[in-house]
């Protein structure tokens, strides 16, 4: 057995100790597989006296994160802080600087430094590895960047947020509100106490331009991605989305194409017999359609500690055996720059729901403005009023150009007809 | 841009004209992924005027197959002629001989002798890599031996085989009956002339045995897989089932434990929201428990030209990274020797379906052996005779041990009331 590979791990929550803890279970297993053991020789975090349930006695404690980069004995830091910038970014800079291999969870930090990064570790000949930051134990970073390398992938898209589909799942489920049940899955634990970054989508976003960036061999572009989260989603959305044959579920789809590239975290309405839809709670699951091998489906827990600590030590052991290369398939040098895809120029279905006055007339100013804008009704649905005194109108449209529904709506907003903003979802093609 | 992977191929078949198509028409794609560019330069096949709808003007022409094995512009032998031994096994055994890395497709090969080979890879410090061999185009081989390399996998199951599937499927939604789909399937070119290997659970047990063996780190024991095809399954099995909420799938599954190994293809009652339910069609997938990232999922086309190419081409592009290690994800010599697990002391649900002759006291018969072996049944139907004046009788088991079970079926065994062999499968735990 060789000498073994030695671990800084810099942040010390519920993943943190997860790391330690499936090191500790599984190292014989590991040390087979790898070639040779995986030790954590220092760690670092805010708190040295709070109790994680792991033993930190054999670990050289480091008050400095970012001192961590240079400990004299670590081959590989693991940071495992998150946050797009601040310490997590000070680690990682330091770490490539200093010749050594750097593993994370961090999609945030990726989405906006994911290229500075990936050039460092090139230049240093280390590796930067990332499964853990997206779709948690999923290996499907390594799925896109190995074992569909030879395709051209045409679109890559799925299910990056737990909490959202474990709030969606569960609305369906119990027909209950949306508010109702964030509540609760904050309770469970299942939701952050701000919860924005997820259910407004921007995680969802994140991870979305990692995948796009693998899979298509593009420049990461998280700013181009168009995010819309779950809010404004309604009990009714999902039991009319049901009665037509769909689940409502928020999908991140990512194409690559002559129009540039479209990258779009959306509700989306998916029919009942897609993979996607049989994804429930708070599973993750990705779809890539390669050029050759057609669609690929990756599902599993995208969460939590045992997960996460599985996919950080696959790259461990990746780095152990030293078959890793550059981070993004290929060369960040070589990436291309594609400008973004426009959505209206886009085609498809959507479902679009009003919430209406009650009164004569509503019924035609919608289909109006449909009209008026060259969309293309395939069913309209009136339900009587609830509780407040609205209706709500869903439709669903004949495949069209998203510009014409943009327009419709356009032409609707600010009408007295309306009770508050339009839904308008996908429908997934 | 360094110099090229250089290929030689053996078989030309469906598959590896595929690999040669793949390789042009993703050529740029695939040199930027793989750092450099991946040429075929000699190929050789039994037919040499044979159209195949590719050209092979700029491949050396090699009418011996084995010479590939030292052909001096050669760096890897992909091999995609098929066959346990004979030219495959040769082939092998000389390219990793002649210190060249070997890419194939072939799993019979390797069920029977991929320990050996895999001695020899790693003696040469060569690639012996086979992804095609296991599920077609998805990357399960890398999913279980780098993707899961963190975990303890407690248990790999799957459908591995695109044929029984494909006959499942269409048995289930056109309610028809084996032989007749068959016949369909072999029409369409969806089955093999002779399609025993597949429809015998034989081409599945061979895959079986080889994730087992990434999965838990153990030899490869094709010889101990317990084997079952779908020939007996009726149309009725199958409706039945339907009407309990399960789908009827020939499922491979292995388990590693204190009992040993336990391997076993045979028909499996799958709950209709487990996702091998949503397996439909040719489709294949495969089902990793691990004791930190719990279930993985993968799914997607098992067969046919252009997922086998994928995945022969990812294996190449893995070799011209230089990422590539212990074929069984640890050394061969350090694999260990599990005895075969019986199945008699496993517990689980059964569904049991007997063919009867319509006459009084049947039933009693039936429910007396289950008794007297100590099976507790949970539910059990009777339908009216059918065309030939049999009548079924179809049984749901509790939980229990399947050593009564074959108890009951023994006791029952040359009983003049019924009319062919019970039908036994298991309900998926």
């Amino acid at each position: 057995m060789t000498e073994p590979l030695r671990i800084a791990l810099a942040g010390l929550g519920t993943v943190g100790a997860g790391v330690i803890r499936l090191l500790d279970a599984n190292a014989e297993l590991i040390a087979r597989r790898a070639g040779r053991p995986i030790e954590v020789v220092a760690v670092s975090a805010r708190d040295r006296a709070k109790d994680r349930g792991v033993d930190l006695i054999p670990f050289d404690w480091v008050d400095d994160t970012s001192a961590l980069a240079t400990h004299e004995r670590a081959d590989v830091v693991v940071e495992l802080i998150g946050g797009s910038d601040g310490p997590a970014l000070t680690l990682a800079r330091r770490t490539l600087g200093a010749g050594k291999s750097f593993v994370t969870a961090n999609k945030a930090m990726l989405a906006h430094h994911g290229l500075e990064l990936a050039e460092a570790a090139e230049g240093a000949s280390v590796a930067l590895k990332f499964e853990a930051a997206v779709a948690g134990g999923i290996p499907v970073i390594k799925g896109l960047r190995e074992g569909a390398a030879a395709n051209a992938i045409e679109r890559v898209y799925g299910i990056l947020n737990g909490t959202c589909n474990f709030i969606l799942s569960k609305m369906e489920s119990e027909g209950r509100d949306f508010a109702e049940v964030l509540a609760e899955a904050q309770a469970l634990g299942f939701a952050e106490a701000d919860p924005s970054f997820d259910i407004d989508g921007v995680d969802a976003a994140h991870k979305l331009s990692i995948l796009a960036s693998i899979a298509f061999g593009t420049q990461p572009a998280f700013g181009d991605v168009a995010v819309t989260g779950i809010r404004h989603i309604l009990a009714a959305d999902i039991a009319e989305a049901a009665a037509l044959g769909y689940r409502v579920r928020l999908v991140g789809v990512a194409e690559a194409g002559p129009a540039g590239l479209f990258q779009r975290v959306h509700p989306h309405l998916v029919p009942v017999d897609h993979p996607l839809a049989t994804t429930t709670g708070s599973l993750n699951a990705v779809v890539a359609d390669g050029n050759f091998v057609g669609r690929l489906f990756f599902q599993g827990r995208g969460a939590g500690d045992g997960p996460t600590a599985s996919a950080v030590v696959a790259d461990l052991i990746d780095i152990a055996r030293g078959e890793f290369g550059p981070p993004y398939a290929m060369p960040a040098a070589s990436l291309t720059a594609l400008p973004p895809a426009p959505a209206g120029e886009r085609r498809g279905r959507a479902y679009l729901r009003f919430a209406v006055v009650d009164r004569v007339g509503v019924l035609a100013e919608i289909a109006a403005a449909m009209r008026d804008a060259g969309v293309s009704i395939e069913s309209l649905i009136q339900r009587g009023a609830g509780a407040d005194g609205t209706v709500l109108v869903a439709i669903v449209t004949h495949d069209g150009p998203e510009r014409c529904i943009a327009q419709a709506l356009e032409k609707l907003r600010g009408s007295q007809s309306l009770a508050g903003e339009p839904m308008w979802m996908h429908l997934l093609g």
